[in-house]
């Protein structure tokens, strides 16, 4: 294990993937090592991306990251993917199709799934940013599919938020607005040759009229696909990242970050120690079974688990 | 508190709108009240709808919902709208512009949002589908936006999954596609006038033709606003839960479903637990500070914090 760590810290790559595939697999002994070697990170800057199926976010993304190259900062990218609870793994990699960058020696690209009911996505990619920290990316670009709770949470913890758009995205277009406006520091148009490019500039516009912070994001227009308007974007990126660390809002982010992962890990650990338990699984396979015939209820079904667990703990705390 | 008891009871619809609210406001009584009338639900069909922003669920639901009312059934529309955590309450009553729907006595609608980070939009959800079951709903639809992995736990929750697609998505379908087929049990390629349907159709049932089920997701093209499919797909759905119902399937869903229900309910009692305690309360807020600022690892943070529970669980136990 001091391998890996010292690996770690030297900026090995192998070590840095091997990394990420423990924290994906929930293992304690990535956890100990990244509580370890956590005090050298958070030198990266680290960009969320998010927005609807079909606004082209990894083309984007793909983009972004090549102007970034040529000013040779190196750039970590992970691919989060929320929707696939089942398989139990990561369907991006086809998604990955940014075979150059992928050969780029500055680039680190990883995609990451979801494992199971109980979460660990976000903990897992919270994880995956400081294995990417440590590795020495001066950026970590991390993109979401989808418009979901998890997938605000994940952005929650970036120090920039950018939300990219599409024009005419049809009936669900204000209640994504409505939800996300709160979390884009920047504004992406995307595919912005399309009809109705001007209006939803208009409404997004409208809309952060709303907003009352010191920072108003900025809109931009740009076509990915085309490599239209990415510069003008990075350059609104950086401009809030420098707006973070000047006016101090940075650290209140960072703050904010820590403490939804610190509840995460919490919540995570609960659930971990509860299951770990076979008398407790069994009950929670009975009562279920119970509660679909409704000879219980899930309130009273739930009430019985906790009680129970309370009591273990204190027996295993008295025998400590 | 016996009064609203009663009420929901005999399917007072004011009694039932209120036991919702007191639902997404995390009320113990609300709980008290769904436990103790649990044993008279589970009569109601419950229908998730589901799919990516811009494919006219709303639309579809009101149609389904339409054809539904001719046949004299009573339907409960649940809109969740997992976008909008910051504004703590739901966006999404403008997107019900289903104004004949809303003045029909044989139909209840109701949009949900997520109140505060610790969730309980699918808990709260989970409630109001007891309630409207209560009400004396022959149909509980559940609609939700996006494709995150809480709105696939949400999903987890139905009966039947209906999945709507739209031809020409963008570069994302295919990662909603691998993600979803497994919670889908019928498709509905919405606006199927459009170009690329016939192709969507083609690569929906490629996909299908990996899944390792009993039952074989049909998919149908539907244009929701010229009312074309729609008697097809309600007969899909229909199909889908007499299905359910005689291979014993149905049994096993609600089996599952309850556990879900069991396991989150259990999550989120145990963090309001903990956030009830002022001291826990406290040192989260110091420590996220100390994380923020590289003295303390997040992994280190939540360890203490959760020894600190236990020993005061423990304590609370002797004194009991």
């Amino acid at each position: 294990m001091e391998n890996i760590k010292e690996k770690l810290r030297q900026g090995n790559k192998k070590a840095t993937a091997r990394m990420i595939t423990m924290l994906e697999n929930n293992d304690p002994e990535a956890i100990k090592i990244l509580g370890e070697l956590y005090r050298y990170t958070g030198k990266a800057k680290v960009v969320g991306i998010t927005g609807p199926p079909g606004a082209g976010k990894s083309t984007l993304t793909d983009k972004l990251v090549k102007a970034l190259r040529k000013e040779d900062k190196t750039v970590g990218i992970i691919a989060v993917d929320p929707t696939s609870p089942f398989s139990g793994g990561s369907i991006l990699g086809d998604r990955i199709r940014m075979t150059d960058l992928a050969v780029d020696p500055g680039v680190f690209i990883r995609s990451m799934g979801t494992r199971g009911h109980l979460g660990g996505l976000s903990k897992a990619t919270q994880g995956a940013v400081k294995a990417l920290d440590l590795y020495g990316m001066d950026y970590i670009f991390i993109e979401t599919v989808g418009v979901g709770q998890s997938e605000v949470d994940i952005m929650k913890t970036a120090d920039t938020v950018l939300m990219v758009m599409v024009p005419g995205l049809g009936d669900d277009i204000q209640a994504i607005k409505a939800g996300i406006m709160e979390i884009g520091d920047v504004f992406a148009i995307n595919k912005a040759d399309r009809e109705g490019a001007a209006k939803t500039h208009r409404e997004i516009d409208n809309m952060l009229d709303f907003a009352e912070t010191d920072w108003r994001p900025p809109v931009h227009q740009v076509v990915a696909i085309q490599d239209k308007g990415i510069d003008e974007l990075l350059s609104a990126i950086k401009d809030h990242l420098a707006y973070l660390d000047e006016s101090g809002e940075m650290l209140h982010r960072r703050i904010k970050s820590s403490e939804i992962e610190i509840l995460e890990l919490i919540k995570d650990r609960m659930m971990q120690d509860l299951l770990r338990e076979e008398e407790i699984q069994e009950d929670i396979k009975e009562y279920s079974k119970r509660v679909a015939e409704r000879k219980l209820d899930p309130y009273g079904a739930s009430e019985r688990v906790l009680r129970k667990t309370i009591k273990k703990e204190a027996e295993k705390y008295e025998n400590h």
